[in-house]
């Protein structure tokens, strides 16, 4: 704990300090062949959050922790309020991960705490900072484990779900490092959802926007909801690739290409007119066992992962995409083959919460801008457990789940500055 | 041989009834897994041969082996002509291959003997029958290597070219055979070209032409030749499917669509003008090492094979492919790699051939049509040696190299009758 300098004056320059070490010690707890691992309900993250208690305590903060094993911080006297807000986010990290992604969240909390701390003030109402186990699906496949066993979510199939490591159970894994999975596989909440006025969650941003635009933060309109297909087939026709005319083709190939030029140029159209949507074939290949640089092959196969805002949106592409399949299979005499459809729906941020983090961006500065996110978050979790939800970015290069993450420290107190000033202003 | 009816009466019904004893004979030596099996310079190829030579002494033939140890048929008396006409093909098969490629050829050029000599005719020109060995790539990755041989043009890299089972040299595969590699490795031709008028192959179409205009054979126009890249990759930039923007996108699997949808449009076009061409992906892939449903992945690679009769034609679509490229490297944001272009030149049949060969499918009944050769033949080899070379297909249908290759025996006689009557008429 040396580089934490302890002393009444807490200026930029401690605060930047301050960030730095937490990220910099927790990184040394955790690190891998490249970039840092930190699994999800493993006795590294259990260290990561022992770590920040004992920061915590020495803070003068209070510290504990919920029948999820994860650990809760505010300020003395806020622990027992009858209503609180909650800063939240998650510790674990992907394997080979950055050590930003869920991190800044629960750093960005305690800074809070520590500035009024520090600086002998008091927040608006009170706040918990709620430091989450076990957000990415990396490790055993469902993700937002933490929250969805707060909310009493986690399903009989999360629970089931094997660690891609050793084999064992989410349910063996979340037991034994001393979680009581009855009440979790009862799917009952573990806290009092009703207490809770409001979840905030900062998070570095996943994409290149604020890069792009040159801000260091955002506050977030609402997680994009998504239409997924692992895998669309495409079946043709085999052939010899000089001896078959253009006519008596059956391509599956080109015919993936003209139905991806397709959606692409739609996609196009939908942005012009102000909607929002993301769209990527991820995944695209020919079978190994039997393409040929010259044979046509018989079938592809390709991934779609279609985004959007807007459950309109998301419902105008899905049909979009039947009517253009169609259309390519009666022109190019093809077949298309769609495996289970995945839907999650857009969660938006609370109307309330966007626009007081909006007016909270102002005041200290910042012309506010609002953004959708890609990715889903624990918000979208507390969000649908009937928690108005609310979410702050912070610019990042290199996007996120891999060791060139790059959050600078000042963007981050900058997005924190969003949060530290909502917690001052009554609603 | 007891399906073989020896007699001086030679009908139809005889003709098909030889062939069918030949094709299921020569099946029952050659049996695989699926389909059948004849690998080149092998023991199954030699005993084929061996069959195929008893068959023709006892038809009152002559019969010897070529250097090459290719077994040759002629008439009595037309072995030691001055010059003379050959009838060639191969006798070896892919692994799990039909049993018509290659085999027809040989099966033909005795037919057209045994109908001379049973009917007590000639040929206006002397005619050696050639069923060579070897043509198949999948044994040792070369092919043509039998007509290579004979003509001299064997490379010091195909005879060093290693079986794909044994890994043996193909060198140590003929020589253990019996060839005498020597004057092979030295680039000597094994027989002496300037003998040989004409060069005329019959073979099964590899391609549904036939099939869909509803007629049994062809005169074949060339052999298209091809420009191919084994892999072409198209390089952009990994990112979170959800969190991208589409102007902030660098996605290579759109860029390879739109590419390839270009290419199509431009083939369409080019058909209509009335050039000949084929365009095939076969292979198309991102890293599976790397991919993600939810990740813009940074790269794809994928194959093109462009064939076509005119090379004027392979260098517009090599310009066209340069230039389109060089437009979505700049629309797209991305950058195009590619391999190595193998080039193969267009092998024109000599057109004196193709208007007897034509002039003679008029003459036996039949609507002269012309198409051009998607697939590699002996007769390209024997083209590029000075030979004047000529082709017949035969319908057939589900393509070539597969057990379910289906060429009726009627269709391989009417094919066989062209041949006959060309050989029948002096030029």
């Amino acid at each position: 704990m040396t580089a934490l300098r302890k002393s009444g004056a807490y200026d930029r320059a401690e605060e930047l300090r301050l960030a730095g070490f937490l990220f910099d010690e927790i990184a040394r707890m955790s690190p891998d062949v490249e970039g840092v691992s930190r699994p999800a309900f493993s006795d590294i993250e259990t260290k990561t959050l022992s770590f920040l208690e004992d920061f915590a305590r020495r803070e003068g903060l209070e510290v504990w922790y919920d029948a999820g094993l994860n650990a809760n911080f505010c300020l003395p006297g806020d622990r027992d309020a009858e209503r609180y807000t909650v800063i939240g986010s998650h510790v674990d990290s992907v394997p080979f991960g950055g050590n930003f992604d869920g991190l800044a969240g629960v750093v960005a909390g305690l800074l809070c705490l520590v500035r009024a701390r520090r600086e002998g003030g008091k927040f608006a109402f009170p706040v918990h900072v709620l430091a989450m186990r076990g957000e990415e699906s990396a490790w055993f496949g469902p993700c937002y484990i933490g929250s969805k066993a707060l909310t009493g979510t986690l399903s009989a199939s999360d629970v089931a779900a094997r660690h891609k490591g050793d084999g064992r159970t989410l349910d063996a894994h979340m037991e034994a490092i001393g979680i009581d999975m009855a009440p979790v596989r009862a799917g009952k909440p573990l806290i009092d959802l009703s207490r809770i006025e409001a979840y905030l969650e900062l998070h570095i941003e996943q994409g290149p926007l604020l890069i792009g635009k040159a801000v260091p933060a955002a506050v977030v309109s609402g997680i994009r909801g998504n239409i997924r297909y692992r895998s669309l087939r495409c079946i043709g026709e085999a052939g010899h690739s000089g001896a078959v005319p253009r006519a008596f083709r059956r391509d599956p190939v080109l015919a993936m290409a003209d139905l991806l030029v397709r959606l692409d140029e739609s996609w196009a159209t939908i942005l012009a007119k102000g909607d929002d949507l993301v769209l990527t074939s991820g995944i695209v290949g020919t079978d190994p066992e039997k393409h040929a640089m010259t044979r046509i092959p018989d079938q592809v196969s390709f991934s779609l992962d279609i985004r959007s805002q807007s459950a309109r949106v998301l419902d105008e592409m899905r049909d979009l995409l039947k009517t253009e399949m169609a259309q390519i299979e009666r022109d190019r005499k093809v077949r298309f083959e769609l495996d289970e459809e995945l839907r999650v729906a857009p969660a938006l941020c609370d109307a309330g919460l966007v626009a007081r983090l909006s007016k909270a961006m102002e005041t200290v500065g910042q012309e506010p801008f609002v953004m959708a996110s890609g990715g889903g978050h624990d918000a979208a979790v507390f969000s649908a457990a009937g928690v108005p939800a609310g979410m702050v970015f912070v610019r990042n290069r290199n996007g996120s789940h891999n060791p060139q993450e790059a959050m600078e420290l000042p963007d981050l107190l900058s997005a924190t500055d969003i949060v530290h000033q909502y917690l001052m202003v009554a609603p």
